[in-house]
């Protein structure tokens, strides 16, 4: 594989992460969090990399954002120390990974039900107790309590536990719903001061409408993953534009068979079946009027009716997914370059950590 | 992670694979494949496990087929002889790793432009031809030749170059398109035969329509590879019924926010974003009524209101799959088991080759 020069000279497909773009996104929404008075804590799953998670906690991140314990271990391990786990940890297995791991770094969890705070308590040491947020649904219809009330309960049921210590509320809100996240911690802010118990943390997140993220006033903490990267899903949401998209899939034409169509060397084994919402997989920068109709493993099928130009057998084309997240996870590696130079080769170091 | 007793016992997102069934999807696909008069070659892309090829030869297969050269790298070291690389080889590195991969076993390649057969012409010694099959598009309106005319010249072109050898023809056909797939072979023929070429194979395949392979009677092998596994995309084919899927996928609930709603910590990171028509994402065994309705990367959230009886929370329930193939390529190791005894943990080995 070509390790120096152009990143056209590399062998497709091939992921490729424009270092420029990433710093330049790391800044940016740096610059927004200090000034809405957020703490910032990346969500790590986008890039799944220490040294991007490095990248963003020298630009001013309190700490980072994990979903997987697994994830989570590879982080501590390269040094990071402050890690809140956004997932409801269950089972013996992973309570023991857990007490191993709040042992070595400040650790936050969370929880939204009596039998995961059960698990946590039941594990947890009285000398060092784990902190735990309780998980809200504010409208996301995932995880959470439902209420303020259940919320309330929770917190007072976590704070029962002498081998925990409640510390806060945890959403992840839909996008453009500050005033639903507003209203359900203002609410449950309002018990828990009832109930006599502190809550020194708000946490909410997600990148699609995360420059609004100030009219949650109440939030502290904010959590985001994609803005690293960014893809065609928030250029669609007006998070950014095409030209902010660090990561690009490099393919190969690999067949013309008709006038109007063209196959490449890069399928949902790259580019992923994901299409949060549009009908087709992916944005093809070399020709934007290129529609990308079908997947299968390692094949797309691109109609190019709607081009003027076409590409050639054997021409390298650069696609921005649909969700650069779950792309990262199917790649070991990323190929670094800035503005076409190719820099190095980094390891995706928590890919494919499954629980 | 618990690698003796019940599967149940094993710590979740598993990949579950019981070999009791293995054995029986190999051992029907093979009697079936015998008594059609076609040789068998698996494409290995389902289960990327040189172990389970293995037990396709012993049945009786030929052969494998890989999608990419570096699938085939990995069987080829793991000591199988004969692959079929169903995939235009384009670009200098990989041209270069084919003729190595050549210098090795016993491999065919397709091609279904000029360009291609150019590319591997220049690259191979004619000292040790390779041998070349022409893709033909059989209405899969993928890869492959429009035209049986295409198809003899491009057969031609092939054979002109001393340091290729034209062995045959070959399609990924729709399912139950066994008519296309004679008339399109058919006429070839017709026209090799008045070039006065050989044409020795004719290749189809596709596991959804498998059964009824001996409607091409032109055809003399079949590549299939779903059919391992099984799916639900493949219940839904009538090629077999739940009780022969062989994956299923270990999860827990991790969260039961409303009385309708469960959570499992199975999302697209293990299930994948394919739903090859479906509207949800897989099968949920343990609960038919339960309807997976969205994945994020590790939640799956499940709509319950159909089920008499509800799962709780800890509780750990199987998952078929829509599409195992993408399933494996997500996963560094499966769990194998017999009849829901667990027996040994396998590498997915030839996971995340890209190129």
């Amino acid at each position: 594989m070509a390790h120096d020069g152009s990143i056209f000279s590399l062998t497709t497909p091939a992921v490729l992460i424009d270092e420029t773009i990433v710093d330049n996104n790391i800044a940016r929404v740096q610059k927004y969090m200090d000034q809405a008075g957020l703490k910032a804590r990346p969500h790590i799953k986008t890039h799944k990399i220490p040294e991007f998670a490095k990248k963003q906690l020298a630009a001013g991140a309190v700490g980072i954002t994990c979903q997987k314990i697994s994830e989570a271990q590879v982080f501590a391990d390269a040094g990071i120390d402050d890690i809140l786990l956004t997932f409801n940890i269950i089972g013996a297995e992973k309570l023991e990974a857990l007490k191993t791991l709040h042992e070595q770094i400040t650790l936050t969890v969370v929880a939204d039900s009596r039998e995961t705070v059960d698990g946590l308590a039941a594990t947890m040491d009285t000398s060092r107790p784990l902190s735990v947020m309780v998980e809200c649904d504010t409208g996301g219809q995932r995880c959470g309590v439902q209420t303020p009330r259940e919320a309330s309960e929770l917190a007072q049921y976590i704070s029962s536990k002498p081998s925990l210590h409640f510390v806060g509320l945890m959403t992840y809100p839909i996008p453009n719903a500050e005033d639903a996240v507003e209203a359900f911690f203002e609410q449950t802010a309002g018990l828990l001061k009832q109930a006599g118990l502190e809550c020194p943390i708000f946490s909410t997140g997600g990148s699609p409408s995360l420059f609004s993220a100030e009219r949650a006033t109440i939030a502290t903490e904010y959590r985001a993953g994609t803005y690293i990267y960014n893809d065609r899903s928030l250029v669609r949401a007006g998070h950014c534009g095409f030209q902010d998209c660090a990561m690009h899939i490099l393919t190969t034409v690999v067949s013309r068979p008709t006038d109007d169509r063209a196959v490449l060397d890069a399928g949902s084994k790259a580019l992923t079946s994901d299409l949060l919402g549009f009908t087709d997989f992916g944005y093809v920068v070399d020709y934007p009027e290129a529609v990308i109709t079908g997947l299968s493993e390692e094949h797309a099928v691109v109609d190019l009716s709607a081009c003027s130009k076409k590409p050639e057998i054997g021409e390298k084309i650069r696609i921005i997914p649909n969700h650069t997240c779950v792309v990262s996870n199917l790649m070991n590696h990323i190929y670094v370059h800035r503005n076409g130079q190719f820099d190095r080769k980094i390891e995706v170091a928590a890919r494919g950590k499954v629980w």
